[in-house]
């Protein structure tokens, strides 16, 4: 069918380049290119000799010029942006320069303000639908099969919905008493970032973790659950038509959030250097050094994800509700991808994404987010790919 | 009356010095000396100009043949001992070399063992009696205060002491969500040290933290106290006949072990070098310097201490219960001499010790623990010096 060029070579990646070499038939060639040609190789490496063709290149993602120059070497027909948020726009810059197709999974953010919002990005729907390719955002997990369970609740289950609640559990165990899968500083800013939630036409700012409930997770148990702002809602407050109340809901265990809480009250998650014996030294960046590898985890993590959404509304003018979700376990992937779950959620719905690009499914000039196309291919995809669903129609509410 | 040679600068020194200068009948001529002279002059800087002649002198005190050299030339009576436990002994033997009596405030450890015991101190008995100078360890507050009580309650309230419960409460508050008021390495090994009470002639360790309770303190209020062991068990359960039970108790607030606990955890305290950016780092020492400084505790420090003990036993055939004990007012403490409650409990005593053998009414030949002395001139110094104590014949007990 044709050729995907993945930028990016972490977790995530991994995944993709996995996923994509499961379904030679669409991704007949790909290139894995990013800043650090080895790891790019090490990917190769592991996956050469299925049928999919691999190949690799060094690229700065920073640098649009780079970017054009490897996109008209190895002609791609879609490029999966897996590299860092902060580097989506010059990726964008690259695909409209080549008139290339583009899907990422986590939107942009400038460097310095640390503030999740469309608006860079949706900046691009002009230019990308007068040259006429497509670029779908936000194809992960949250965002991402998020909006894709939201169009598809919309779709087959009711004539307006009212209110949406996704809830994102990691019931995950590394057996550490702390560590952190990702940067410590991405989870501290998480944690003490406002929240928000959509309520009747407006955003509804919240203090940092200050709502709080219980939930009772199919296949995971009772987990505590915090109101956070999230990307979606910002997106799905627009598509999804008659729209009353979103919320987005993520589980932190209290040791975890403990931990946390007591490094940032001795200064350990400061990004202000200190002077130590004559170096200049970021207490955050000894932090990491002193944490267990990120990379240790993996093989270790037991225990399961689920993601999914609550949606109440009404059909045929009776109220319904619909829980669609999917349960994730962190072993089973690491054994399949060699990435535990959370990049496994990501990595699936990115290759997805692109598939449906990719096959005409969701081909269409212009700047897309996921809940804008047809849902039914994207979770047919996930049944097949690794990320089965399940649904019920008497939930627990959260109230 | 005489000259003293107080060796060591540190907080406690500081508190030494100041309360020589208040006694200046007993301390006619002190000199100063550590390994930083300059800690030294700016302590006789502060105090010069009083009744009491200061000098400064720089030493090593682990080194036998400076410490005569300075005794040689200074010609003290006596010696307190306010620098390191890891230097006792090196000043011990000084003090033999040149026939000084001597005065300490904490018992001897070896550097590597962190094991405190009496017995490396006790075997300098024969010597000491057979060169006819006085050693007087542990003339702080516990060790030190506390056997003074044990020898007062013995002498005035008791046949015999059946029980003693040693009760060491601080609860002081410098507005930090975490600090520590002198090294952290030394409050994590009290913490995660095995605990033991003595009990019919026997020590009985029991699990790090594992017995926990909670005591209502005069003038305090209710804290957690926890089951330590402590150096001072050791002499009373000889030198107090016919004792049965001895228990020592520290209170820990929970926020604090739920800090420290964490920091361990991540790994912040351990020992151990990292490579960090090719500098070989000790997690611990960078915690320390991230940590506040422990000077800047002392004038934010609000709250107190109080320290003492519960006897139970019999006299005259009857059931008594005694308590006795001191507050002290970190922020009165302050105003007074610079260093809060926990130097200066431990300062104190110290000067009140090196005094009652200068002026000869503790003078004997021997190494001495300070429950083996008449406790009444003490106990009147206690109330002269800054320590007043408060007792009680119906405490709430410890069960």
């Amino acid at each position: 069918m044709g050729k995907a060029l993945i930028i990016g070579a972490g977790g995530v990646a991994g995944v993709v380049v996995h996923k994509c070499c499961q379904n030679p038939d669409v991704f007949e060639e790909i290139c894995i290119a990013s800043r650090t040609v080895s790891k790019c190789e090490a990917l190769k490496k592991k996956l050469d000799g299925g049928k999919t063709k691999i190949q690799t290149a060094q690229v700065d993602a920073n640098n649009v010029s780079e970017l054009v120059t490897l996109i008209e070497r190895f002609q791609p027909d879609i490029v999966i942006n897996v590299a860092l948020p902060y580097q989506d726009l010059t990726i964008m810059d690259a695909c409209l320069a080549t008139k290339v197709d583009y899907v990422d999974t986590a939107n942009y953010e400038p460097e310095d303000t640390a503030k999740f919002e469309y608006k860079w990005q949706w900046a691009y729907r002009d230019r990308f639908k007068e040259a006429g390719i497509t670029a779908l955002l936000g194809s992960g997990f949250d965002p991402g099969v998020t909006g894709v369970f939201s169009a598809y609740a919309q779709k087959h289950y009711f004539d307006e919905i009212h209110t949406i609640d996704i809830l994102d559990a990691n019931a995950g165990d590394h057996g550490y008493p702390f560590a952190t899968n990702f940067n410590p500083e991405i989870n501290i800013r998480e944690v003490t970032a406002k929240g928000s939630y959509f309520e009747n036409g407006k955003f509804i700012e919240t203090d940092p973790m200050s709502i709080k409930k219980v939930y009772d997770f199919p296949q995971i148990g009772p987990k505590d659950i915090y109101l956070l702002h999230h990307e979606e809602m910002e997106s799905l407050a627009i598509n999804i038509k008659g729209i009353k109340k979103i919320r987005f809901w993520m589980t932190f265990s209290q040791n975890y959030l403990t931990h946390l809480q007591v490094l940032q009250n001795v200064g350990m998650t400061s990004i202000e250097p200190i002077n130590y014996e004559g170096h200049q030294i970021v207490p955050l960046q000894f932090l990491k050094a002193v944490l267990p590898d990120p990379a240790s985890l993996g093989p270790r993590t037991k225990g399961k994800t689920n993601i999914g959404c609550i949606f109440q509304g009404v059909k045929n003018g009776k109220p319904v509700t619909y829980y669609v979700y999917n349960v994730c376990d962190h072993q089973e992937c690491y054994r399949e991808v060699g990435s535990q779950a959370i990049s496994y959620t990501t990595g699936v719905p990115a290759m997805i994404g692109a598939a449906m690009v990719l096959t005409g499914k969701w081909k269409r000039p212009g700047v897309f987010n996921i809940e804008e196309f047809d849902p039914d291919p994207f979770m047919d995809a996930l049944n097949r790919f690794g990320l089965p669903w399940h649904e019920s129609f008497v939930p627990e509410l959260i109230d």
